[in-house]
């Protein structure tokens, strides 16, 4: 599929931003929505807007149909095998605290491991950090190669009998790198261990089948796959989904409520107290009709030949430091470096002037920069409507940069 | 201001319902939304989405801008001394938890008490069990008057030296009775405690000053005052919010974080882990701006005008209880009442076949069922785009459904 035909259904793509057009390469930090999102949730407001479950009015009914009909495509776009294995929540940071706060506090105790890569985000290594201080487990790190991949070896290193829970990105929001989650998981397993998968970065850009990669957990953001902002997925099987309490409490999450104490209602409800996300489910729902459209093979494809083109573009300039392995087939859509002591923050700027939004900072990975030997990188990250001409134009922009600094000038 | 006039702003409020005009009295549970704040958010995603505070780009300054300059909208709404102080949520139901999960599980201890009223929605009444069960703390109640108003005296009588938080809600969403808030905090403030208010039903009806109620904790939704779903605010104090955990872990709220801990950032972003909701403060924005251009008095006195008439109308149905005072002046804009034994949820089917959407049920709020000795109820709640005549419509619909039930034929 022509990635210009995609771009066409995203009317912000079509901007000029400082005089130029806009190249939008920030997508790991938040994708663009095509229309038909954007029009289905503005439909919704327009004709169906109502609070869903409690009603047996007309709108409350098709308010309804359309939530659970949004969360049976999540299911069936990540292959679940059950509708109420699909938890909605605000996004991916979300949904790791919920895992850890109602299955990781009550199940954990002195002794016990969890596992996580030094390369995690924030939002898959804060949680763990405050579980460890909280229950007396202790939380360790995987090693990870020098060009920061994570091998199935090395995996099988750091899990043991007393491992607990193995909590790892899918694939890494700075370097990339897809990690072997279906051999992972499997370790974790033969160990006694359950594995969180933080699928921010994967459920957007490759086909993510739950039951084939036999994951217990996976965290996603509607926001970085063309949804909304503000709605995101927990999956979870089952069986720890039901032995799990919630975490929050409220209405839509009981059955009975005396003034003594309350029982709570089935899955998935149970973890959906107060009025749920309608709006933002239903974008998702649309955004997963749009991909599914397209079709994630075609979307990873894309993915893996555009950052093969920027990988072999990139490594033209002298002086860059390209992080993360060079092999296209062993990353998602997106590519950090540094070029030369150029700050990444004033290279974002510079590159903001010729139209070009990419991202530069730590990225909410603080101990993978320490462990990059960097205190920031610049990150260009592409999707379904990004283009070669705009790598292109990217690479152009970072030579000018460098000229504008002073580089390149001998 | 005519509600006619407002009533045009609101495409779905045009809407043939089995074919009748739709009339929409279930506002109470969610609010329509006026095409300006759908177009406003439609706006964003077409023109300025982007991630918020993380950016060097020019669209994620714009994004970071439009959140922000939303944050402070709220600040003005309610009067608040510091943008500090607002904090996004997914709702009144996720800022109740935020304030019990943090500030009660670590400030109580057996021997405290929580006091509460019978009529509180399940989500200001169910979290404090979970902190009384965990802490050891004593939940007690509020004693309500026969048609279920809490007098500042009742209240006075329940609070004590061992009362450590008062939490109520400024307007029962089942009796539309509005609670003295200002009276009612100053009693917990001389006893040494805080007072958390449930605005959910307030604050998108009356004006609502946080100052001048010298309130601790305030939490309210976007969706029920023209704003978006997956949308809400906790207002805290500065040094009681200073002074709690944050509840959630990952990217946003934290300044270092190394492999082995992490420091959080200051107000209001500690609370915010995660990509926010951004497009959704962003509507809650604009639907400020909405109603500030109506003019919450107005919006207020609007209500008061159509429940005093709504009263006058329901109270000539033969067989009708009304429950809840019957002074329009002590109550916002909703009815909830039984008509003689037919059920609700029968009675809100019939009128959903006339196009009149009301809602049936417990409404959230079990204890208060039991205490009205009623299994469920119906309730007409309305907005500033009601009018009298959908009023009348509601009272010709009931009247015929009793005679549909076999009522009213003596």
């Amino acid at each position: 599929m022509n990635p210009l035909s995609v771009k066409a259904d995203f009317p912000i793509l079509t901007q000029v931003v400082n005089e130029r057009p806009l190249v939008y390469l920030d997508n790991a930090a938040t994708s663009q929505k095509p229309q038909c999102v954007i029009d289905a949730v503005s439909h919704y407001y327009e004709t169906t807007n109502s609070n869903v479950h409690r009603g047996v009015h007309t709108l409350g009914s098709q308010a309804t149909d359309l939530y659970e009909g949004a969360r049976a495509k999540v299911q069936a776009f990540i292959k679940a095998n059950d509708a109420a294995e699909i938890i909605f929540t605000r996004g991916t940071t979300a949904s790791i605290n919920i895992v850890a706060s109602s299955y990781a506090m009550a199940q954990l105790q002195v002794g016990d491991e969890i596992v996580i890569s030094p390369a995690e985000h924030h939002s898959n290594l804060i949680p763990w950090q405050q579980v460890a201080q909280q229950t007396g487990a202790t939380l360790t790190y995987f090693e990870l190669e020098v060009d920061g991949r994570l091998t199935v070896e090395k995996a099988a290193a750091a899990i043991n009998k007393q491992t607990k829970i193995v909590a790892l990105a899918q694939a890494s929001n700075v370097l990339g790198t897809i990690n072997p989650i279906k051999e992972i998981a499997a370790i974790a397993h033969a160990n006694g261990a359950i594995i969180v998968v933080d699928g921010a970065q994967s459920v957007p850009h490759l086909p993510v089948d739950v039951q084939e990669l036999d994951i217990d957990f996976l965290a996603f953001s509607g926001h970085k796959m063309m949804g909304p902002t503000g709605i995101g997925v927990l999956y979870g099987k089952r069986a720890l989904l039901e032995a799990m309490d919630p975490v929050e409490y409220g209405g839509e999450m009981i059955d009975f409520v005396t003034l003594e104490g309350a029982t709570w209602k089935e899955l998935p409800w149970k973890f959906e107290a107060g009025t749920p996300i309608i709006a933002g489910a239903i974008g998702l729902g649309a955004a997963i009709d749009y991909l599914n459209t397209i079709g994630m093979a075609t979307v990873a494809a894309h993915g893996t030949e555009l950052v093969a083109y920027a990988l072999e573009r990139l490594r033209t300039i002298e002086g860059i430091d390209i992080h993360g392995p060079l092999d296209p087939q062993q990353r998602t859509a997106l590519v950090s470096f540094n070029v030369g002591d150029i700050h990444p923050h004033d290279l974002s700027t510079v590159l903001d002037e010729q139209g070009i939004a990419i991202r530069a900072g730590h990225h909410c990975a603080q101990p993978l920069m320490k462990w990059l030997g960097a205190s920031s990188t610049a990150r260009a990250s592409f999707y379904m409507y990004n283009t070669k001409a705009e790598v292109d134009a990217l690479v152009a922009a970072i030579e000018l940069t460098k000229e504008y600094f002073g580089y390149g000038e001998a």
